[in-house]
């Protein structure tokens, strides 16, 4: 038995959340039965989904309960045993609490190989965001080699890969992203044609139709708003926009109002869908053995913005909504007893 | 040679389209060359889609001239044949102008015939609404029986077949029109399980709620605007929309602004996809084959509603924003010379 803190849900926010929606509380872990183990977290992930999570609207995530442990992807090593299927000692990945420990069945981790990737990329690249990255672009985006992919919130856990796997299949890929460092890094680095900083410009329109000459045939939407409508302009014949994530509406307190898109899809014959990763858990060992052999190659670069702290993980958490992070945003767990 | 009488486009409308947009112009039929038909013009369709031929915008619909006739599906019979394939006295289908006669290609044109359904059946079920409800419905909308189908614009020439062919491939079937006498004709005549008059109600979401408790499964959008924000946020697992029109907004003179509707597609992971009845050109043999089959054997029914005089065409074509048409909307054409 452990002492362990965890982070509960303190309250449901009303728009933006703030810190006091959170609170940090001291437990005890409990007795293993049998078939868990006992994880102490090395890093776990804070992810803009989770925004719902703290609603009580329906939703695909179950709503975070009020009172109760904060869920979420962790990384950890196995500290106590009871299944044969992994040794103190281990480390693994799956759906832990924001806390110092958590208890995991042993059915629902996978083992993290550090020889592929660092223990945190098994959050970003090697997770939950390189999978949704994969099948979304690959399944519902569908590109072609020679077409144009856009992608907002590019410089993003999920947008950093999705560019990163189009170039891959042959495309010219143009990202939005809200900072210059995050732009170079996306042209410099990571092999997109064109980056475009959002918020040093608010002609998104023509931003685009400069970087994307050739109209767009995919776009992967991780953001919403203007940054959509204008990308709702150029849709080429066919176009087909994933529907990631609307980061920039998960605060939003009523139902915004935008330009309406619907008569910019009959032209275009375009195709808006939304997706989510669960519905392709039954490939989930495809993408992340491709998805190891590019990082493993150097053919995918990943990167993660850590924060140091449990105490921090709120924090990690509000600052996905200001773009605080490069790439996946985690949070390193020290105990700090 | 005929004297003729023809509308042609006298300016381009800002916003909603004025008579005096058009212009009927007295000239005379030109000589034919091989493989043309001159042809007597029983009935012209007038079509929310010409709209768009209105403007100099690019869109998928070349526009009309300034100037020149203003083409379009006409029903007529052949007066002069240069072509072998039809004799002086068959009556045919095609591509014409708003004119008393119209030069024809033999190569363009189809067989009328009468003894399956009155002559302007032929730019109304058995033309290019009928298989734009036919394609649209089957091929983008894809109803499994059992599914709930809701059509916005139900009473028009499109909407009015798709619920048909939606209670013929055993779904529930909800439509939107209105006035009372159209919403008494979708239920009582063609057998939609519910009509919902969104001129007698504000309340679009709770009386879509009522008609379709179980949630939407395919809506084909006829429309756009409230309407079709209440049918998103009632959208069930993996729904699909079809966009094949939104004369809510035709003549918009500037992108209106309405609810941002993306956020609503995650959680579904619906698709909403744009149409154009051209792109199954292939195979308008087989609806059209298929449709006249139902409209034979009376699982089909269809109206039109017919203005008379090809002076009145203008007005019956103005008539289609404020929604004056049940079924069909054509003009019977009169030669009043």
């Amino acid at each position: 038995m452990y002492t362990n803190r965890e982070w509960v849900l303190a309250k449901r926010p009303a728009g933006e959340p703030s810190m006091d929606c959170f609170e940090l509380e001291e437990t005890e872990t409990a007795a293993l039965t049998a078939g868990e183990l006992l994880v102490q977290t090395w890093y776990l992930s804070v992810d803009p989904y989770m925004r719902g999570r703290m609603s009580d609207s329906e939703s695909y995530a179950e709503p975070w309960a009020v009172g109760e442990p904060l869920n979420g992807g962790i990384v950890g090593e196995v500290v106590e045993a009871e299944s044969d299927a992994y040794d103190t000692g281990d480390l693994v990945t799956g759906e832990g609490t924001w806390a110092e420990y958590s208890v995991m069945d042993a059915a629902d981790v996978t083992a993290v190989d550090p020889s592929v990737a660092a223990p945190e990329a098994y959050l970003g690249v090697l997770g939950m965001p390189g999978r949704t990255a994969y099948f979304g672009l690959l399944e519902v985006g569908d590109p072609s080699p020679g077409e144009t992919v856009v992608v907002s919130g590019a410089a993003g856990a999920v947008g950093s890969v999705v560019g990163q796997i189009a170039k891959l299949n042959g495309c010219r890929v143009v990202g939005f992203a809200g900072t210059d460092e995050k732009t170079t890094w996306l042209t410099e680095e990571l092999g997109f044609d064109a980056a475009i900083n959002y918020k040093s410009t608010d002609e998104y329109q023509a931003a685009l139709a400069d970087a994307a000459p050739g109209g767009v045939d995919v776009y992967f939407d991780n953001v919403g708003g203007p940054i959509t409508d204008a990308v709702f302009t150029q849709l080429n014949l066919d176009a087909r926009v994933a529907v990631c994530g609307q980061i920039a509406h998960y605060n939003d307190e009523t139902v915004p109002t935008g330009p309406r898109k619907l008569p910019q899809l009959i032209a275009p014959r375009a195709t808006v869908q939304g997706l989510l990763v669960g519905d392709f858990a039954n490939r989930f060992g495809v993408a992340t053995e491709q998805l190891s052999e590019w990082v493993a190659s150097g053919d995918l670069s990943h990167r993660e913005t850590i924060v140091e702290g449990l105490s921090n993980a709120p924090d990690a958490f509000l600052g996905l909504f200001s773009g605080d992070n490069i790439g996946k945003q985690v949070v390193q767990v020290t105990t700090e007893t």
